[in-house]
């Protein structure tokens, strides 16, 4: 699709999801590219983050954020360049973290941004060093919890949070299992990422592999997926167990609530005979604490090597919304980045 | 029925229940009065506690203890006399606080006992300043952890562990909401144990009387029944409200899983994006450190008329089967005692 300079191509929400979201529930529109008033900067999108958290803001059922409106800007966090600024602190050419969402151009007031300096790997920031990282390290370390020698085990293991999630339960000296989807992936998470063992969810032994992958039981699970994953995970765990609930993405497409029995009663009986402490989080809560030191921890682990992660850049921003959809359905290797501009 | 100085009555786990407990249940047992070696104490009950946890003795499914065996005499914790001492630390007649279970006489070699010296109330110390008590105050401060002006909701309210509870929260600042089965009991909550306010959970408007009792949400939600009192709290937690999981006595009568859907994953959806902590515990865990602490704490507010607890007392060890099938359908009002001997 051949672009103007001076058109803005955005990406709103068209329709609500009816359980997995389709190309038709979202319209590219254009409009005129914005121009800064005093105190404001013009953003050029150069890498969109796609997360699974964005599933739960097309649909207008109870979350943490209020749903998007039907033809609203798709929200997403972004690395944008500075391309004009009447504001002191940022200058042309600048490369800043923020959340301009699935467009090409967007003012801002600069209070959301994070200048990014000279960086090699700018999209770090949307990932390793922003969000998703974030998510990782505070959701397995102040909740988690992990001790030495414990096992802790995470879903989407190759993905931009399970990934990081595995490598600092590494560093903290617990042994770690992760889940993924197929063979590439696990041999990926085992041979560069350094986790002990890695499942393929898709086995059709997939539970009993992951018992035997725990004969001391477990210690932490990670929740990011919920679904055949934690039915898995719940007899094996630990008495004193944690579980940060980060995300269940196997359930952000249900149109209802699967059918029964009943297992609410049953999974608070575990909780209660295992001691078992659950525990959801949602990262924005906690930035304004959390996120200078684990910007300093985790910049420290990427420089030294210790923690790594595989991208899975998608081109052209009208790309995004088949990302999304595959992103939800697992089909994607590494952390989701559409790459807008250069 | 007479009772013979040298004989033994106990009574036994006859038959695992299908569902609720029968009187078909137990079996009471004759046997010889046993006679202490040195180091030892022979013990008299004279009070026995019934609690909700007997039920999941009973059963074989899996528990945080493991299961009584068919035959075995009930397990309980008890007030008793020393009748003979071969042990340098007791003396005949002391008052002492162990786990005797459902029968007349044990033998003792002190270790789990504690001397109740000199005391207007014995069988306190198998309520409020006893396992019940501890129970509350450990699972309300250290997982609950209510602040001033937040809102607590605990059900069975005139029973051993959440009148203990909401009076500990009142103590504590928090705004107190009790639920109880019938009007006669939540008006002893509230104007006997200071509750704010107490909801009457077989009341047809139950769900919706809670509603409007917590106008603004709920900050803890003390579980101890699950069922429809935890269907009603559910919607109405707040935003990092604690759900400390203590028991669920709604479902230890279950036969199977309750018919579906599934609300399993919306537990942990609600868990997720209201930032919930549930947390199961089992006071037996919590002796080593807790106990002493609580112990000050809960003496100096039973002295000074700040915590109070009814008890129903049930006269006579052949009693206690019925007794306990009472409390685990509610019918109790106050802490069950079975008063064993004078």
């Amino acid at each position: 699709m051949p672009q103007s300079p001076s058109t803005n191509r955005r990406i709103v929400l068209a329709a609500r999801p009816q359980g997995a979201p389709t190309l038709q529930d979202f319209r590219l529109e254009e409009a005129p590219v914005p121009t800064p008033s005093e105190g404001q900067v013009l953003l050029r999108t150069v890498y969109l983050s796609l997360d699974p958290y964005m599933r739960g803001r097309m649909s207008d059922r109870p979350s943490y954020a209020p749903p998007l409106a039907l033809g609203e800007v798709m929200v997403g966090g972004t690395v944008s360049r500075v391309v004009a600024s009447k504001h002191p602190n940022f200058r042309e050419g600048d490369l800043v973290s923020g959340t301009a969402g699935w467009q090409d151009y967007t003012l801002s007031d600069g209070q959301e941004l994070m200048a990014l300096g000279d960086t090699a790997h700018p999209s770090y920031a949307l990932s390793v060093l922003g969000m998703p990282g974030f998510t990782a390290y505070h959701g397995l370390l102040n909740i988690g919890e992990p001790k030495p020698g414990e096992t802790v085990v995470v879903a989407s293991a190759s993905g931009a949070v399970g990934a990081v999630v595995g490598q600092v339960a590494k560093l903290k000296g617990a042994r770690v299992a992760g889940i993924a989807g197929g063979a590439d992936k696990c041999r990926y998470v085992v041979e560069k990422l350094g986790f002990d063992i890695c499942l393929d969810r898709y086995d059709p032994q997939f539970a009993q592999q992951l018992a035997n992958a725990c004969p001391g039981g477990i210690d932490v699970y990670y929740e990011n997926v919920g679904g055949a994953v934690f039915d898995a995970v719940l007899p094996l765990l630990n008495i004193g167990a944690r579980v940060p609930v980060c995300g269940i993405i196997a359930h952000y497409n249900d149109k209802a609530l699967p059918p029964g029995p009943d297992r609410l009663p049953m999974l608070m009986n575990i909780l209660l005979y295992k001691r078992i402490r659950a525990q959801g989080f949602i990262i924005l809560d906690h930035y304004a604490d959390g996120f200078a030191p684990f910007y300093r921890d985790m910049s420290a682990w990427v420089a030294e090597g210790k923690v790594k992660l595989r991208e899975d850049i998608a081109d052209g921003l009208e790309n995004a919304p088949a990302a999304l959809i595959g992103l939800l359905e697992g089909k994607n290797f590494g952390k989701v980045v559409v790459r807008v501009a250069e």
